[in-house]
């Protein structure tokens, strides 16, 4: 079978969806090749948005490593959609006042201010006087076994509200292939301990497809699913996804998913992406 | 704690979103006051829609049931909106050309039909020409013995996608509080048994959700998620969808939640409505 | 790595746990040299037990298939232990009296009578006099659509107790490498759709390994689990519940288990067997 | 309905099996009357023991508690038996050499030195020579963020096989219905990121009760199921096990299981005990 190079491939689309960790960059920064593709993509006319499940930081602080010296904003904060962004909407239209718990690193507690919310670590926050709402934000910024312990308590006394800004169950730190457990991990164990159902936001989930199609379709109102395209690493939730949302898929093999096992893998969930690449930049 | 009535309720919304099962009707036909409601809602400039799970036939004929002798058609087929309808967009956009082997009954046809593909019956397709996909349409209409192991082994030579348009446990039907296993809980065993993720459609996802909120959104360009409510039965698919998707929801006892354990049910699981009728007649 | 044969590493062992389907027999009758290997395993002085997740008919009936014209029983009932004489001994302590439903085969009923009991089909039992308990025996023997329905509202009305005596999900039953459906599956489904828990018996439940151990230790005072060998071609019950119980295990890859996917299931799962052989032929 | 006290249903039994936290103990030690109940118990000639899933410390430690003033040893160490024993078998005889490293406490090790090895902890145990085996004994002990994301990626790089020590999800803290976080909850969320199945080891699985069963019937060899009862507060673990086991069982309300709740958990599960008591004081 002839597999397509990327740039190949992108010919074809007009809009491109990329996730973030394990496709443009890993913990270490971008990837080498990132500015330069991005710089040919916006060269060539396409629009390029991020779509992540990364709800550590506000988009524009998402958006800051796609700043080039020479080049200038190569994806600018209103085209980095992170389910941070979703969350946000629910917590303004949903919770509406009072304070806001979460679980995450002082930078993530953005989308709890930008929903006019005030936002209290669950280290601080009193059972006498219970916030309005907990949320999950990011794996780091906190001490996991006094904090998860003390949030499972806080909900079995007070049955608040519990949102989950990333669906991820680990991703990618480095390259000897090693991951970190993500908060969506957290997220499910609290809720099979508790027997409930947070709600929670990010890929797979449509929504945040739902939500990049209708920005990109707001500049471009001929758009049509079949113009975009989505790049990923991870099966379960780039992939299957789009898919589901009725997009074309490019999964990558320079992340969670190893070169060695992306056939078996995609064969044994039945997952399958429209095309493969070994990386952005083959 | 004072509970408004639905009537009251309803007024503060300009949209209406409805599940069909247990809210409208049953499998015995229209619940007793059903057109009144419907009536009175088109009158009161209420915009109508039924999101519904069943994939059981043709839009137009789920919307058969709402044409009423004197009010004429209550909710009209173009505001009927099915989870086959999304499955019917992912094939035609993904699966293109040939045979698509389906379990259902041969009036949920209609969706692979209207997709500009043949609908073939798994009991009828051939291992050695194998059909472009499989879909799971309804629990009706075919030998769930014979069939669900011949689709089992289908996919486990041919390995092609499968699209399951009803992603439901089970639907109520009659008043003795008995229900009908729907074609999702058979998805669900066939995926354990395969070790394999089929796409689904339907509620709880929130896509079905983001295509009523567009189609009421055209209409009604100022149209906000505030202003929509949806009316459903069950907390695992109505009320976590609409709540995930920003809607206001109502609960209703008179399907698949049962007035004496909605409370229960509520705490234990997490998923709160805005508000909890017994029906919406009272 | 070398790999010894199958009659090398028996060599080891006192005592012989076999499964049945996949490695001594598939529905097509025992695999061709099954009689030989029984025998010479025999005159070498070994204990072979059968242990099987196959309750369709009593131990006697099972166990005819050894029977050998030249040879005599190869293995005689009193040492095939299938997961149904667990079931059995729960019903006749447990439930003790009164009629008892069943999903299966009419020969599958001897586990029920055995204990006691009275046995009637889910077809003929009445809601308003209901069973003492309902049994899952077999996927045949019913008709899947209207019994599996109505057994879902017998338990939803009248909460009785639910023994599955299959833990399996699929069992192989050709060289195609096709599957069926087993019970095991059906009762996952049922109890998703119910939100219940069943009573399951069979591997990989250790309660099968301590019955057939016991009954060995009977015979050899002497006898120590390191003396045991478990010989299957599942690694979710053969494998895991063997090593669990502490027995060294054999994987053999001529049923559930492909050739071609062993290792990787071994390493995707880390359910690790002792050793592996292509089948307990080689 | 008629309940009889704890007393009089003890009367038809002469072996008693109990889990400790939640019935005779919590964190703050014994509760009020245990040791009176404990002497009573041994006066009227019935055998005592105790089965948990507590693997933070031997036998002989956790057996310290019931060691009173003036009634001496009221649940000797032989008759305190732990899901860790279970896991020091699996050592002894699996692994049999080099360091296994654990997640867990200090004292909680003793279950890996007395199968013979050492015990290395996951902060200090090197990718480059890593241990024959990975053990979760304790949640206490070490940093969870650390020590569980290094746990994972040492599973990921290695796939050395991993034994869970402790079944439970949670176990009750103190009077206000606060729960801890057990170990075993850790251990799913790993082999859900994992993909992979470790090997678990308490109740549920009937194995401990098997361990315990045949312990008791050393002594009295005329014991049959019948004439043993189990007493516990979870139904999961507790009620499910024992049942299987074919054991009668009180559940008691005066820990995991709370009274207010009690009745609708035990007909949402199916799981349902012989007897329910407030307490073993009652």
């Amino acid at each position: 079978m002839a597999r397509p190079s990327f740039a190949e491939i992108v010919n074809n689309y007009s809009v491109i969806f990329f996730d973030a960790f394990g496709v443009l960059k890993n913990s270490g920064g971008l990837l080498e090749g990132t500015p330069e593709l991005l710089a040919w993509l916006n060269r060539s006319g396409k629009e390029v948005f991020i779509l992540t499940n990364d709800s550590s930081r506000a988009p524009s602080e998402l958006a800051r490593i796609y700043e080039h010296p020479e080049h200038g904003s190569l994806v600018p904060a209103s085209r980095t959609i992170s389910s941070g962004l979703l969350a946000q909407d629910f917590l303004r239209n949903r919770v509406k006042s009072g304070k806001v718990a979460y679980l995450g690193t002082q930078e993530s507690t953005f989308y709890i201010q930008a929903a006019g919310l005030e936002a209290i670590p669950v280290s601080e926050c009193s059972f006498d006087h219970p916030p309005s709402a907990l949320v999950l934000l990011d794996d780091e910024g906190f001490d996991w076994f006094a904090d998860v312990n003390r949030a499972v308590n806080l909900i079995r006394r007070t049955n608040l509200p519990v949102v989950v800004a990333n669906a991820d169950r680990a991703y990618p730190i480095n390259n000897h292939n090693d991951v970190a457990v993500a908060v969506g991990s957290l997220a499910t164990m609290m809720e099979s301990i508790l027997g409930k159902r947070f709600i929670h936001f990010g890929k797979p989930d449509t929504m945040m497809f739902s939500y990049a199609f209708a920005n990109a379709h707001a500049n471009l109102p001929k758009l049509a699913k079949k113009d975009v395209l989505m790049v990923g690493d991870t099966l379960r939730t780039d992939i299957y996804g789009a898919t589901a949302f009725g997009l074309d898929t490019v999964l990558v093999l320079s992340g969670n998913t190893l070169p060695a096992q992306h056939q078996i893998l995609i064969e044994a969930t039945g997952i399958v992406p429209t095309y493969v690449c070994e990386s952005v930049f083959t």
